[in-house]
């Protein structure tokens, strides 16, 4: 049996998100039988990251097991092929060790989020990223950003009371960057609550409104409170970077 | 009547280009009829530049005539209204002279194109960049660009034996970027020959996969021969960028 660790990019719009449910077509299951298409074989495939309805991602990792002994780029190929009419795309195949885990072993996940701050509408990026209307002021963003950075309770930034996790989580990076109408969000840390990014970046863009001041953030991660906190952010500007491993 | 000019962002995929066609449906008609429905007048849309049919637009420039007076904003406001169902958007509208002409005006314009070099299909980037899959040497592609640079004639680099103006043009930009698996060709003319920028690029191709030498672009310009040109870049990974006036 061999574990195999894949890279994956894709667009999340017609996916209910990573994760198999009970309706709707999944990332996890259409790259499931995608595997069992080629290989024959059952596999159940761990994510490094559970991505949202719509997100999208550019190098997600997951990997699974394989009984029948195989090249990597025959399975880079295979699934490519069998996946052909979804826009989901195996980018690398590496045997690992068969105590790698994409979800557990994971030390560190990044996201970015795409903004896109002008007048009018998007005819190129639509689906690619939030467009916003009215001005951001992104040095205002970037202040309040530093805020959420360290180690807190982000329980303000959690969608879910149901979360079985603690909700202390260690931010290591939360970095704005701005190129004419285009704004991009950068963000780190060893793993993140339900929704949390879009949640964290729906706050700054209260800021960048000006409707919140900079130190109204500060104040909303001490209330460890949802219902403090600012709206979550849509799907379809997120997308899932990289995750790091040991 | 005012003169009015529009810039335009468009996703080219599902028209059959800039033109008014027969059959199919153009960007042109588009916008005629979005003008023609918030202001009850039939006009005219000049463009800058006449993108063939899956070809996009960063900042296509055009103009019409309007009798009735109307502000500039209620005109992108109205137009992004009516042209909402399709992926075309006003991004800016300003009055100008009745001597303007968006097309015969035009001083310089200037297209991108857009590659992703990698082995694997494209999920994100998917009619939006022309995927090539064996690696491309871009020292190379720049070397041979710098001879296409200046006055020539284009002929090589053109798809129509029907053009009735002169293949002697001046071509004042031709230049390689690339990050990562990215690769971006930008280009820049008083005007251009129909299809040049694709046969341009699509030659250049040739030499990234060292298929040619550096010396064969030379040697086939100055054939002033289409049959010794290389293949048409596909449409989807051409922008026009943006047309400039005095």
């Amino acid at each position: 049996m061999t574990r195999w660790k894949l890279l994956l990019e894709y667009d999340g719009t017609p996916f209910i998100g990573w994760q198999r449910q009970k309706y709707g077509r999944s990332v996890q299951q259409c790259l499931e039988e995608a595997i069992t298409s080629f290989s024959g074989e059952t596999v159940c495939v761990y994510g490094a990251g559970r991505t949202d309805t719509g997100v999208h991602a550019l190098a997600q990792v997951c990997h699974f097991d394989l009984n029948k002994p195989t090249k990597p780029s025959t399975i880079r190929n295979a699934l490519n092929f069998y996946l052909r009419l979804y826009p989901i795309v195996v980018l690398d195949v590496t045997p690992t060790l068969p105590t790698f885990h994409a979800r557990f072993s994971a030390k560190r996940r990044r996201y970015m989020y795409r903004i896109i701050n002008r007048h009018t509408p998007l005819a190129l990026e639509k689906g690619r990223a939030w467009h916003i209307r009215h001005p951001l002021d992104t040095s205002k963003m970037s202040t309040a950003a530093s805020f959420l950075i360290g180690y807190h309770d982000f329980s303000t930034f959690c969608n879910t009371s149901k979360q079985t996790q603690s909700p202390l989580k260690t931010l290591e990076q939360l970095h704005i960057t701005h190129s004419q109408h285009s704004i991009t969000i950068h963000t780190a840390a060893p793993s993140f609550l339900y929704s949390q990014v879009r949640n964290m970046v729906g706050t700054l863009v209260l800021v960048g409104l000006t409707r919140w001041k900079v130190e109204d953030v500060r104040t909303a991660l001490t209330r460890r409170d949802r219902k403090a906190g600012g709206p979550t952010a849509p799907p379809y500007g997120l997308y899932f970077e990289s995750a790091e491993y040991e």
